[in-house]
């Protein structure tokens, strides 16, 4: 048995970017689509609402895909529409339960600290689970909502003053509280992961929601013995739903490696509406 | 004569509240209607086409509150989408042809600086128009894609290491051409005006688009003989495309003056599509 449909990987932009860097290391046979919601990033500052409604929309175009498997590469969609999973007809998995088991695997003073866009800490999801697995852990969760338009502008070096002192500013509640792990609750901020562990210390564990999406998905495939047996090269398709300047750009900052114009595919999302597949 | 219709404004965030603040400075006896497309801020990373069809969009709803004016306070639709002017049934003004004119008038040595938004920057539309009233001036024009962010966040003080740093890295071009005039060509920017003027020096002339706009608009509406002749205290009407958790914080820094959350109502923007009023 095998299953060589795609593996269908979206966020509300170029974030999850990161995570499909982690699932092509960790599973580099599988095929890949890869949808950006670029024209109406950041779902970040949306109302829960929208989040779903546009949530269903990209899991509706994925599926037009013939995929497999839906990965949520994107913190906001994991907090506020995870659940829209259950009305899926293949299996899903968002960014937040994964690191939340890792950093609860992770720590040993149970002290754990969460950073992330405002609706992300907000929603307070990765709290929530922190507590369910482990309810007497002290959780010190931050929004640092300046880190993704630093990560974008490329200013992300750990020896630049705006990106040190923003760090700084924003992580002291986290240094104060002498957590031990911290999670990357955005998937932005592993490009910052330099910066973060010169203001926390090389002892605290940072915990990458891509790493832990990547092997969580590597774990169940393999379960369920559907890992793409072909022999061909893997393939991997972008869509976005709008075509910016910066794309190229950013996608070199986050991927760790450009993404030429024409392999990038334009998707009106606003048309895969409804409940064609789901709900 | 008098027309005692609302003057409409709209932005595609919340930035277009600071030429709002003017406008009710400079016509403290006219009613207005604001439209912030927070649902689909920011445009400035959107390409043409979409900042055109949301441009259009938003001329339509503010049409139908039966506005005497619209004005574009943004600098990206005044940029990328004034065509759209040319199809409406009223007097139109974006911000950016008013404070070029202003910059024009205030220039002594015909070197003028210009910060705003990648998108607008790319337009060009301020260098060009500045070159067309004066064709030997040497223009500057930078991006400065971190002041929209740091501004919703209120890191704004002259004091703030952080916004000093970045406010001089982005500005080290235009204070090393000695620029004597600087337009703040993003609604967002004149929040900035202390820390811009702590780094470029207070011999140069800052020109705030809201105020030029503000002015220009009074001028008309007096040669028109268009003003409000009520005398019943003004209103000002809020309307939003989406309603969101920082939505009074950032008000409140933009406006200098919190807006209740009842005095907000929600708009389906999408609904306002077509060309019922123009083309």
């Amino acid at each position: 048995m095998a299953d060589n449909r795609p593996i269908g990987v979206f966020d509300s932009g170029l974030g999850g970017l990161t995570v499909l860097k982690e699932l092509e290391k960790v599973l580099p046979n599988e095929n890949i689509v890869y949808f950006g919601d670029t024209g109406r990033v950041p779902y970040g500052n949306r109302s829960n609402d929208t989040i779903i409604h546009y949530a269903r929309q990209d899991e509706n175009f994925l599926l037009s895909k013939n995929v497999k498997y839906i990965v949520a590469a994107c913190g906001t969609v994991s907090s506020v529409a995870a659940c829209t999973a259950k009305d899926l007809p293949v299996r899903f998995s968002g960014v937040v339960e994964n690191s939340v088991k890792d950093a609860v695997d992770s720590t040993k003073n149970k002290r754990i600290g969460v950073i992330a866009t405002s609706a992300t800490i907000k929603n307070g999801s990765h709290k929530r689970l922190i507590k369910n697995y482990l309810p007497d852990a002290q959780v010190v969760d931050v929004s640092c909502p300046l880190f993704v338009p630093l990560v974008e502008e490329g200013w992300v070096s750990a020896d630049d003053s705006v990106v040190l002192d923003t760090v700084k500013r924003y992580l002291k509640p986290i240094v104060d509280a002498k957590v031990d792990t911290l999670i990357l609750g955005c998937t932005h901020y592993p490009v910052l992961e330099k910066a973060i562990k010169t203001v926390v210390g090389n002892d605290v564990c940072l915990i990458n929601m891509g790493c832990s999406t990547a092997n969580a998905v590597k774990k169940e495939l393999e379960g369920l013995d559907m890992l793409r047996q072909e022999r061909s090269k893997p393939t991997c398709e972008f869509y976005v739903s709008d075509v910016t300047e910066g794309f190229s750009k950013v996608a070199q900052i986050l991927l760790g490696q450009g993404i030429e114009n024409d392999k990038v595919n334009l998707v009106d999302i606003s048309k895969y509406e409804g409940s064609i597949n789901h709900n």
